[in-house]
């Protein structure tokens, strides 16, 4: 059967491998399992947001409220902006899905960092869009205006702080591309780690209420990370309301689940889980760096929960990744990123001690 | 800010008002209102997988499985299919939404029957696609087949039972379209309310082995009607390994959350449930049938857990839909379909006498 051809150039994105996966695969028993693959928060999730989950289990059969009414009235008292300026997706993931879609068929073009989240490509190639990358993987505005200013791209994404890499962008070097971007380039500032480096450095906080300033920006949050929802798929976008009418049009109706809904607004009254979350993250994150000193190796000064190890070329984060799970540990090799690097989620105390020893006994 | 073309033709889905809204806007406790308008299961979230959701609330923080291997299983199980024959969706809506992006663009053309749900038109619209429409709402091969025949569509809708007016087609009807369809047209049979079809007429159960016999069939289940989970977002695609493989390129990763993917698994050993769901259903159906004879109106005959009630000419369904919410029960007005008609589900006992005892009042 024929399908469209821009079938042909898409790669199925490739999940971190789930605990169930390892125990059916090498063996392991679950409750041994560390996985510090995809950045969940090691916390677990919120009891209180948990407890509003059981509260509403009898509730499945219901659709949810489609308006999604009370979160977007949380969210619009939480960053200060109006309503109609919100828009809610399944993961903020889904956001960038309906940017794809309301912005770019296959005469447009796309401008990303060399290494950033993978989804970007994926969602621009599925509309056929060319996509242009910076040599760099770090977002540097020298590079990123030229290239806008040349090639005229329908949308651009800055990723900030960036993943997988975990380096970010200062305040002022996100409004320096919003300032001098051409009003028809939608700029996209994804944030779905922006708790954790406005904790480190006010000075890489971005304001969703400030980008409203702007006709061509799109602001991106979720609930997956540092407020501990990652299964629940809520994310959401902030805009100005003409730019949220048109990706509304992209949304399927119910697009979070009833569960979800009643999770990310109990979360939003939860800003002490967010707070914990981000105090172990600080704690343990140290830990990270000076192992990877006393081995010998590199690593991203991080903006996120996870740190990117950067390894020499006498070692293969391939190989490494691959004898960590044999040992029942998860991390990320981002070989497929062109990266001789492991992505890995700073854990808890414990899990990064596990962590720690399997390095331990795989590097000898 | 430029959006795409297609974008300009795209009505927004106008789902079922919910619960909360009615409560906001006319002030009726919400243990007052209810709810006939989404065709969710009267007897709620089964027992057993509310059980299950609770047990797993503590792992929202967790993405799924996204191979969801033991969902696939249980499907593979049940349905007597190999598992690369299977696809899951955010809801069988989800699954439209891949095939309307993996099968058309401006030049396409899609064929459904005149009234059916509206996510099939939208998702075309989405990618510019042209509708073609039979001239009855029953989906009649004689109908059918000459258009196909004629205009060659990518894809054909088969909505069986159909929504929102609740007829079916027999085994045979869908088995005809079928064996003389063009083999580059899609043809997707939706089968989200086919447990109450299969359970009123054996002919009009359509088997999802059966349809991989074609090269260009798809079958559509959901765990949204009859299992009583339309508030998780799960539904199925089963079809050749070729296609699943398309599809699934626009498939988004963690499509499902964690909390839906545990939920529709429970749900898959869990038939009492549906057994139970039907037989509430078979019981209830008769006393709105009886009510419209004895008021002087049609009927649709149903396949599916709601009923469709035919209005005469000076009765309005919209202000009758409008009189019973301000009363405080909810259906589905079909004016916006070009039908004089209310879709209604069938309800629990108590609130199927609500429902006639307002419609007294209503009606005087």
């Amino acid at each position: 059967m024929r399908f469209r051809k821009v079938l042909d150039a898409i790669e199925t994105y490739e999940a971190g491998k789930p605990i169930e996966l390892v125990v059916r695969e090498f063996g392991i028993a679950p409750e041994e399992v560390v996985k510090l693959a995809s950045n969940e928060n090691p916390l677990g999730t919120s009891p209180r947001v948990a407890e509003t989950i059981r509260a509403h289990a009898d509730k499945a059969h219901l659709y949810p409220d489609d308006s999604m009414f009370e979160l977007k009235a949380a969210l619009s008292e939480r960053f200060g902006v109006p309503r109609e300026t919100i828009i809610i997706g399944a993961g903020s993931d889904q956001i960038l899905e309906f940017v794809s879609r309301a912005k770019l068929d296959e005469k447009s073009s796309v401008l990303m960092s060399r290494v950033t989240f993978a989804m970007y490509a994926i969602y621009a190639r599925q509309q056929g869009a060319r996509i242009l990358r910076t040599e760099d993987y770090r977002h540097r505005p020298e590079e990123f205006l030229p290239i806008m200013e040349r090639e005229k791209p329908e949308v651009v994404y800055l990723c900030t702080p960036n993943n997988p890499t975990g380096d970010a962008m200062s305040r002022d070097a996100v409004f320096k591309i919003l300032e001098r971007s051409d009003p028809e380039t939608l700029v996209v500032i994804d944030g779905a780690y922006m708790e954790y480096a406005a904790a480190k450095d006010p000075a890489y906080r971005i304001d969703p209420a400030e980008i409203l300033d702007y006709p061509n920006a799109l602001y991106l949050g979720t609930f997956s990370k540092a407020y501990g929802l990652g299964g629940m798929r809520v994310g959401y976008g902030i805009a100005r309301p003409e730019i949220v009418r048109a990706l509304m049009k992209m949304r399927p109706p119910f697009n979070i689940t009833t569960l979800s809904l009643a999770a990310a607004i109990a979360a939003c009254g939860d800003e002490a889980f967010v707070a914990e979350s981000i105090a172990l993250h600080q704690q343990e994150l140290p830990r990270y760096e000076a192992y990877a000193k006393a081995r010998g190796f590199d690593y991203i000064d991080s903006y996120t929960n996870f740190i990117t190890w950067l390894f020499l070329e006498k070692m293969d984060s391939s190989a490494i990744a691959d004898a960590l799970l044999r040992r029942g540990v998860i991390v990320r090799d981002l070989a497929s990123y062109g990266m001789n690097a492991l992505r890995i989620t700073v854990g808890t105390p414990r899990q990064n001690d596990r962590l720690f020893a399997v390095m331990d006994e795989v590097l000898g």
